[in-house]
């Protein structure tokens, strides 16, 4: 999976602890266009950190005019403690999925934030300091089914950041895959977590 | 249909007017257990108001201690003018598929509002002026699957509230759909429409 990876991470900012500077919040946009499976990501990923690893979560999806161009996204908020104001402000982490969604939201990533991109999709990365993976080839070149280019992206997330434990990802994917899909989902997310890893070395 | 209605509306509380009091936001709960598609269900109402409708729409679930009982639930909040407060504070329009989201949410809805319940699950009311129609029941018997009650429910908000329109729900239901079921998740929607047509008479 290693040559596929097409950028290295420029600086080590992935970090095991859920929150950068002991702040209580993290804010996580998942983008791409519309059909790409960003609203059940970001369902699936609240699901892991609020059924599983019991935090609190709030995950929003937001209609208006700025969201009827071709640009699809889904914010999952996520605290320990309550969560008072329920928007992004300034997001932890952004994945984008496609060179719109990155152009469009890489200015709403804090400094210090993680970029992660669909290295097929966006060419031109807004900064140096990002993690790309080419995660709708290896959907269709690895699992077979395009579809699951969502799935493949959490388990990178889950990598990445340590934000959400890998065994509450991993029960969130099968209670949200339609019947007859577990195996190539589990697949999905493993493929997923591997691909990061071998990234962040 | 007529006869499987268990509850006759007590006041003509529908308007077709997208908001009571000439006020610029309207916010909902779509309310029951795990596994009835309640979020999905959110998401396509949001995509019929934000998309089809172009209003300005935030849907949102929320997930923490009080999230981790049975009760399921997605909110959405819409809006011509801009949303500044994405969080549902008092209820326009409660659906509750069980008595438990019933029980929990009704003291949500504000004074005025429109309470909408499956007469199948909710056997004890809370009030006397609510619409309640046997979602779970009309998913299985007339259209065979369980599983669309949740769109038969659209149908219902769609024909009660007068929020969303019937064209905008339609679509998103289409766009929804999983390739194959959309004959059956048009059927479901028309017989939301109807059998709430039926009741308002």
């Amino acid at each position: 999976m290693g040559s596929k990876t097409t950028s290295k991470p420029k600086t080590n900012r992935t970090k095991k602890s859920k929150t950068k500077s002991g702040e209580d919040r993290y804010e996580i946009r998942l983008s791409g266009s519309g059909g790409q499976g960003l609203i059940l990501a970001g369902v699936i990923l609240s699901e892991a950190l609020g059924i599983g690893d019991k935090k609190n979560v709030v995950q929003s999806q937001s209609y208006g005019p700025e969201a009827r161009g071709g640009a699809s996204r889904a914010d999952v908020v996520v605290a320990d403690g309550e969560i008072y104001y329920p928007k992004t402000m300034k997001l932890d982490m952004l994945l984008a999925l496609t060179q719109e969604a990155c152009d469009k939201y890489y200015p709403d990533v804090k400094e210090g934030g993680i970029l992660i991109v669909d290295s097929g999709m966006v060419t031109q990365v807004p900064t140096k300091k990002y993690f790309g993976l080419p995660f709708t080839q290896l959907a269709r070149e690895e699992i077979g089914i395009v579809m699951v280019a969502n799935v493949i992206s959490l388990g990178a997330i889950a990598e990445f950041t340590g934000i959400v434990s890998k065994q509450a990802i991993k029960d969130a994917v099968l209670a949200r895959a339609p019947k007859g899909t577990e195996e190539k989902n589990t697949k999905a997310l493993e493929l997923g977590f591997s691909a990061a890893r071998k990234l962040k070395r």
